[in-house]
């Protein structure tokens, strides 16, 4: 199903009827509204003008469109931020972040949350019966513009009384956080300061606690909304739009409130963001690198439990880049099949109609600044359209055979002390998924501590902190667990533990890691045995008394295996990640394809797709006509057969 | 003619005689003095010593000597600064800027221009008709370190009161400036708040206007000065000495009130300065890249309405670029020429003698520090001094054939939302500049909105802003007229014309850009038609109805043409820049010669200069014994023949 | 003899007796303990709990350890912080630096003096005579962290009191400072501000004396510790554990009140900081470049009048280089034995066991964290002491027959101006150092004005500021000296001599330096004569009388001498400057040997040490059999032969 985000404050209400009736003509079933219009219904406290909404909303749903509406919380109008200046976020060098863009406030601050409260409650008990409306996007973006952390006055007073519960005693935090070093002890929580703007590095116990903290921040905010909206908006659904590449807070914890999770796709912009090698940007950069929209389509449809959207999707060339390149022919409409076969329900495109002012006015919608006339992105929109009606009602999504933990408290460890400058956790995980992904193989991706039920191969790419039931999960996997460098490396105050890493995993492991080198860029390790290839980044020295599979050069161990687990000790080069997939699919009994690096395979049920990213055209290795598309899938292309059902159930 | 600038305050009394009749012995006629010596003068509030500078002025005179007396606000004293700290500018990340340099006030200081007005007044009175004196400089280089605008509680009082003038109501304010979106809405202009800070980037309309607000601060504070002079020192022409490469104000409108301009011409500093490849900068590293003095006198002509001068020379290494060579031999000679083949009246050395204390110790004089030795640079003025005298009175400088729209808001809306990271206005212009002065063709710089008649070609690398008079006189011009990418692509108000780009100028394009891509480096797309070459950095996908002259690989139209306009949809790459300015000229009937890299020519009325910065001689085509140098032009030298004169009367 | 740092608060106490035992096992007799300990035992102000480190003192001596007691004040209490915010230091942004990691103070507070006082006097009267003490250090790492210049209120007053002192009236001090230019005057002391957050760069002279102000500021702290210990602590020793490559302070000023230095050694972590080539780093990123510890043994045994420790010796990866590999197999038991060939008196460990906690938990210790366990680098340690009591008392260290002159100002000149960017003045001492080591020369390291007797040859890389007694020093030498550029270019106010540089070096040099070009990357300009290669980043143009040994392409000098002086005028690349040395050390009548790039030699008494860093034997040109390793040294081994004394007695 199609999507789009509509902005009817933009346009003179002259057109709406029109955009509506173009819309459904199109294809598309959903519109997400409202989400940046507090200004619009509130011009100063208390003076609400309702009419315009209600006249957009009755509009939409008149023509048969079903509305999603965005609380407003991400853009507080000035008036508000001149009665509250302490709602702006601090930046981390202590400098106030001012009015006159988005996102201008802290999570921690209290009169906010109030006033958040307020409008959402005011909206919801306005609207949250309307006839058109379906569901709610909760703000827009959390923690877009690096606003998860704030580093202020109001952020310090939260942050103390978040200590308070969590360590009681001034003892006792003293004590987690190691602060006997460098005699930064406090005697009391009201001694405890941010750690920012210190001489040198803070104490890395104190930043985390402190990036843990302002997760939990964004998740109370969060909830809050989704508890005012629940009371009064009954029937409806809750979601919010997640980032691509973003990994600030905990997604795992904000989903729990949710009904299901969406994500905002910018292919284009995510591979300048990346940290890709130039080469390989150049190759991608107007289809996008063919494992970035799937990565997070797999993700948050396991932060949405099962369900998602695509609730923002690149519909030509955006603004926010380095560079913006249109899209090359064919892909938009690649990308929104590609995204149902990853499981998602709607896509819903950004945005209907390219806005001619303001900060996105080079950002392309469906429709051309200020016309009726499609984009050449629209244009395509409706081929996907077309393709959808086709494939007609999709098939349920069932669970992979593969699991991938994601751990966002495996990034945090990274970045706070990385040891190397290029040991990206992130990275690390996209380059695992890659390397599986090219043997055709369909994943999922679950939260350290889940049940691995099912799963005939989990991966582990890195997970410093192991907590008891990620622990306990993994002992009674059935099927193939591999965990990656500096797993079970920290203890949940960020100290190594005393067993060494990899701490408790040591009894699934049989190995101990007794000292780590990163390498600089061109410091190699040759790899050999059951897997071959180069450590890069990072190696570790390990003692061991389970199979030794590989060893580096210079022959201590860089595979060992143990039952069904394993531990790879160092960052792999990508013929070294590909054996290591090859030998744990062999071992795990999954039959896999080679694929081209353009090309990647997804199943939906009976139905398999393949998506070729490249600029020649694949023969597939599959019998039977495709249902669209050819046999040998054409460039920028895809086709899609009917198969027997891949997968399992959830 | 030849200057020099001076510092009596530097030296010992005792030298200034001496130092006086060497410069009329070097053939210097003219000296600036005073632009930095306020606290000479005033030591403390009110308490004035004007005998050194009555006697520096009396003995410049008597020798003979014409005194250029520069204001002295560029250096507010300490004692200024402390008595009203809310001089100082901030920063953009809201730092106050403080004493101990220059240029240390905001120009949106009421005070400071108070006692600006204060001090100009009391010098203009006491020097305003004194003999020796022939004109002013006000301030000095304004702008200078990013002084143009400032961010501090005083800037925003006076864009606010900008702001009334300029919108009257909140309502048109947030309809411009599209607030709407984000909420960005205002109730008042008292909500306005200034666009740094953010939390993400400004309204792009928002940030244009205070950028066009400090420029007009810029422009104000320089016409304050220059009523205050013409009041006191009847018969004495004002000017300023801008800079090279500078464009954070606009020149076009400062110099309304001026009574030509100058400009401070530093070739070797200027190519570290620059987005040149660090090939380009090595290969040009002593004696500057062929164009770039040269693109600056045509400028500042055209800033002049005719009249020019060169008010500060690099005589030899300066102190402030990355890495500081001395200049090849022959180099400070051939540029004082070549300043006189465009047009200069005089060129003024920076400085009579290299100070050897404070900041620019290390810029070479035309002396040697504490010495009245000349410095190799001031040798080869002697020689530039001897080769005037052999040229005689120099022929008056005509207008050219060719013009070129130079425009600082151009500058400022692609570097406000360039799209494409290395989208850069002055580049794009130095490179069309470059390529037809290749070509042996002489240039005239315009302002948008000047008319055109007379001109048979008309070159607009890029115009976004198209005024009503801007669009009548190019409706009006009857020779050829160019437009670039993005031309027409903006309203005044930052945003996009609802008839989409090129706006206004799709009656005489006859053409439609519906999309926009910035190209990152390497991906260039080629061009094949009329012109050949690649398109790099920024390309465009344009409707039209004109002759396609030349096309993308993709077929859509890269050069189209309609009439006697025509449009360029891409940056070019330097062949197919060439070949563009071939192709323009030829349908111009303008004459082109292909000149080596480093030989260019100027005609000055019946002279033709011939300048040589490579390191191999060039066989000038021209028949007839030169006046000055060799039918083969010298390295790092030049010839001067006697022809029929070129170009047209004004 | 090796030591070791260690913590006893962050162990159980029970673990005490058995760390100690153990220390002694390996070899270790000296252990520094409590420099970071303040929290510990002053948790409130007054409130003093000595019984733990009472307790570790007396473990530590029962098993025959010696003690060397840090005094606490690198890291103040948050208490205190709390109490005194005025103690933090600020950043050269006027930032705030805050409490969470260490070194948060600033030494212009005269709070903090009074504080510092007090706890080093409590803590010298409770221990000073304790039996197993043998020493103290102040402080710890004195600069660390861009600690030594701070920007505040404290700081401003004091340098106003500091420049009364130096300057009597603001006339001499804007005479001084050239303050006329730019009308920098000031009307009395009280209107000088801090040379910071200038709207462009700030008078050289100002800063140049604040960077003076504060290494003195650095050396009262200093001085203030020390007279405080010797009134209490009678018959022991007081030293300060001085960096790598760090230069913000002047050392041998703050050595002045020590018995000797001591420097913390991690030459795999100063790899990655110093601005080698990247294909340098990666040749020698586990082994260290061959001569960066030996650079500072030699420059801290003369800063320590002959003595000095390596008080902090790198054991394994550090945590806080980009990339932090393990050392190669051999390294950390070569850098212990390389140290005492250079006349190392201890070298001493960082630290005995790593920290589980806190910021440098992946800093390798002696032991495993948490364990009893040795690391590899723990195994290597054992090795070189074995190799340590193999070779018995080691014979006095005597004087080397070549001198460099290392200055701190002279970095500073060149810091605050480089004129080139790349014209760096550590590493151009470093470069000269390589070269000569390379040929087989001991080397030692003198101050400016320092006595150059029994030296038959003295390297003086650059030294632009010239004393009274270091011309005098010069003129008196009877062996060679050598200049290198720069030289004598400035006076002690940061001016160019009137005579031109190199101002009083004239007289030797009867050279005369008229200008100076800074040479970007590429740039090379020929050189041949005596010496043959390049200059590269800087040439000079010099008129001499004194002989040209060698000259640039152009004909100007480009090597001069003059009886027993010689001048370079430029920065040579590596064949000319080893050109130079040879030709210097064949005119002093050194022998030299020619060594491959990862080999040198170093003598004590009538020991000859060969360090081979390579991944190949050195075949030894000695004749004999080694008292420890091979003749044919192994790759990262060495070999020790006793021979005839070298060097002469100091």
């Amino acid at each position: 199903m199609l999507g789009v985000c509509y902005y009817p404050e933009h346009w003179p209400e002259a057109w709406w009827v029109e955009d509506a009736r173009r819309m459904r003509e199109l294809g598309i079933a959903y519109v997400r509204i409202g989400e940046f219009a507090w200004s619009r219904y509130e011009r100063s406290r208390g003076q609400f003008q309702w009419d315009w909404l209600d006249t957009a909303m009755n509009t939409l749903g008149e023509a048969g469109l079903k509305v999603v509406l965005g609380t407003p919380t991400a853009a507080p109008p000035k008036w508000l931020m001149d009665e509250h200046p302490e709602i702006a976020p601090i930046d981390e060098q202590g400098r106030r972040r001012g009015f006159g863009s988005r996102r201008h406030y802290t999570f921690s601050s209290q009169v906010y949350r109030e006033e958040s409260a307020r409008i959402v409650e005011t909206l919801s008990r306005r609207y949250g019966e309307h006839p058109a409306l379906v569901g709610w996007q909760t703000d827009n973006e959390f923690g877009c513009h690096d606003t998860v952390r704030s580093w202020g006055a109001e952020d310090l007073k939260a942050f103390r009384d978040w200590l308070r519960g969590a360590y009681q005693s001034a003892d006792r935090l003293n004590q987690a956080w190691g602060s006997v070093f460098w005699s930064m002890e406090v005697g009391s929580f009201d001694e405890v300061s941010l750690p920012n703007c210190t001489v040198t590095e803070p104490n890395p116990a104190a930043l985390l606690d402190y990036w843990r903290f302002q997760s939990q921040q964004v998740a109370a905010f969060n909830r809050m909304q989704v508890d005012i909206i629940r009371r009064y908006s009954p029937g409806r659904w809750i979601t919010h739009n997640f980032m691509g590449f973003f990994n600030e807070f905990d997604h795992w914890l904000l989903g729990e409130s949710l009904d299901f999770a969406t994500w905002d796709s910018y292919p284009l912009g995510f591979l300048e963001g990346f940290p890709f090698a130039e080469a390989e940007r150049g190759r991608w950069r107007t289809t996008s690198r063919p494992d970035i929209a799937p990565f997070h389509h797999d993700l948050y449809r396991g932060v949405g439990r099962g369900r998602f959207w695509v609730m923002e999707q690149q519909p030509g060339p955006v603004n926010w880049a380095p560079w913006n390149p249109a899209p090359a022919g064919g892909m938009v409409r690649l990308w929104a099949i590609e995204a149902h076969a990853h499981g998602a329900e709607v896509v819903s495109y950004f945005r209907w109609r390219q806005a001619p002012f303001a900060q996105e006015q080079m950002h392309a919608g469906l429709n051309l600044p200020s016309s009726h006339e499609l984009s050449p992105g629209g244009r395509e929109a409706a081929a996907a359209a077309d393709d959808l009606m086709r494939l007609g009602d999709l098939p349920a999504t069932v669970a992979a055979e593969v699991a991938i933990v994601y751990d966002y408290e495996a990034h945090w460890v990274a970045a706070i002390l990385p040891h190397g400058a290029d040991f990206r956790y992130p990275e690390l995980v996209f380059r695992w998924y890659e390397a599986i992904r090219g043997l055709g193989i369909d994943v999922d991706f679950v939260p350290s501590g889940a049940s691995l039920e099912g799963y005939r191969l989990v991966l582990a790419p890195s997970l410093p902190i192991v907590s008891a039931s990620a622990e306990a999960a993994f002992a009674a996997a059935k099927g193939l667990v591999v965990f990656g460098p500096r797993s079970g490396s920290k203890t949940r105050h960020f100290s190594i533990p005393e067993e060494l890493p990899p701490g408790s995993l040591q009894r699934l492991l049989r190995s101990r890691v007794i000292e780590v080198s990163s390498l600089r860029p061109g410091a190699n390790i040759a790899i050999q045995g059951a897997i071959s290839g180069n450590a890069e980044r990072w190696r570790e020295l390990v003692e061991t008394s389970a199979e030794i599979l590989a060893a580096f050069a210079d022959n201590s161990p860089a595979l060992v295996g143990n039952d069904n687990c394993f531990y790879l000790a160092c960052w792999p080069d990508s013929r070294a990640l590909r054996m290591l997939m090859e030998l744990l699919c062999r071992k795990a009994g999954l039959s896999t394809i080679e694929l081209p690096k353009g090309v990647r395979l997804r199943r939906r049920g009976d139905l398999t797709f393949a998506f070729n990213y490249a600029e020649t055209s694949w023969p597939a290795p599959f019998g039977g006509e495709p249902l669209i598309g050819d046999a040998s899938v054409a460039p920028r292309s895809f086709s899609v057969w009917r198969t027997s059902p891949a997968g399992r159930d959830r």
